[in-house]
């Protein structure tokens, strides 16, 4: 098969040299994607999911970042998991990642419960609420709670996490109550938060969440990161983020 | 009666040549409390409910910086009622707030339902949990879960306030999904929360959570407040919040 489709691109992941298919004209990978699967931890051995993998950028750059055994991934998006199946290939990854077409609603007919150590999900941010929303649009559905909301993709993970399993998520943080209150519902403790600010004094704009199944309450909130110095240049912590 | 007791001292509050009765055996009132008493917000003829009053301290200042008709507020230590009437009366401020020795669970034989705008609470920070605590020591009741706890409170400020009405709470960030799970299963919906913290580039200590009473989800986050700067002196936004 081809490697590119029209509109496609080959972007630099500054990483063991991995690399990754976008089309523009879907949806691209933000620093959101990348803060995540920096954020994320996993241990030698530990088997990740991914819900609503798009690209396959966290499970690709967690390949690199972590020592995890096996790396699974979902989406709901037929050419999105096509592109990200093409992104694991180039980077020779088949043997550490699989990406499943799959609805987060019919997860359970591929996989067991009580069978993951770590679930990352960068999911859709949106209430659909009463906007009008293209449902055939690839950047909508990534986007609005479409296909899924907040609380299936906290149901499903509480599902398939084993005990003591870790949840890490980034979102926006005017959904920060709406997370706690279900991420609680489901038995999945929220003990590490980080607020991420565009700028030194501008208040947060993303917001990243560990939390860990059956845990007891106790939050640790980090210090926020902060994107962009007072030049508009990466942090030295971003830069490293990034590129090291 | 003698305006002093034995260890008891007289603290100035910088705002309207306002002062304050203080023993330090007992307990202090701290930045949170200033904080507190900034952050919240009352409209001119408003009716403010302060739970665990302690010094009074919330209610003098508020009743320096807003337009409110009327400050109650409860105690559960008899003390710390008595010094407090005695700061209120030492300001002149008699008709402008009343101090109650009450049990927050009694608070229905003074109050009634769907009558405050506004409650605030600087409320016990420490879970009681399984270390000793003495019960006759009025700080660890100021500190400590004894008398009432997280959900107490809120429960009795659903009650308490009217539609719309206005919490405003300082506490600890590691207790901050204690905090919104229990004010949104009373129906108060955060909607603003900053998180204070000591220095530029540490952690944050402390938050202050507004709440509206049968408000729609929509949490703001503003930017964190800074209490000292790298020469550890006040920042300009906490000396604004102590001095002017």
């Amino acid at each position: 098969m081809d490697i590119l489709k029209e509109n496609e691109r080959i972007d630099e992941l500054h990483r063991n040299n991995y690399v990754i298919i976008q089309d523009a004209k879907r949806f691209c990978f933000g620093i959101d994607a990348v803060l995540l699967a920096d954020f994320a931890k996993a241990k030698k051995n530990d088997i990740v999911f991914d819900i609503g993998t798009g690209t396959g950028i966290i499970p690709i750059l967690m390949s690199a970042k972590t020592e995890a055994k096996k790396f699974f991934a979902i989406d709901i998006q037929k050419e999105s998991v096509d592109m990200a199946k093409r992104s694991v290939s180039l980077n020779n990854l088949d043997d550490k990642i699989e990406i499943f077409h799959l609805d987060i609603k019919n997860v359970f007919e591929k996989f067991e419960k009580n069978s993951i150590n770590v679930v990352t999900s960068n999911p859709p941010y949106m209430n659909v609420g009463g906007g009008i929303v293209n449902k055939y649009d690839a950047k909508a559905i990534a986007r609005h709670e479409i296909f899924c909301n907040l609380e299936d993709i906290i149901k499903v993970t509480a599902l398939l996490l084993k005990p003591n399993g870790k949840f890490y998520m980034v979102h926006r943080p005017n959904r920060l109550c709406d997370i706690i209150y279900t991420l609680r519902q489901y038995k999945l403790e929220p003990k590490t938060i980080r607020f991420v600010q565009p700028f030194e004094d501008k208040e947060p704009n993303m917001v990243l969440i560990e939390s860990i199944k059956n845990s007891k309450p106790f939050l640790k909130i980090l210090p926020n990161l902060i994107v962009y110095n007072k030049n508009k240049q990466y942090t030295d912590e971003i830069n490293k983020i990034y590129y090291h």
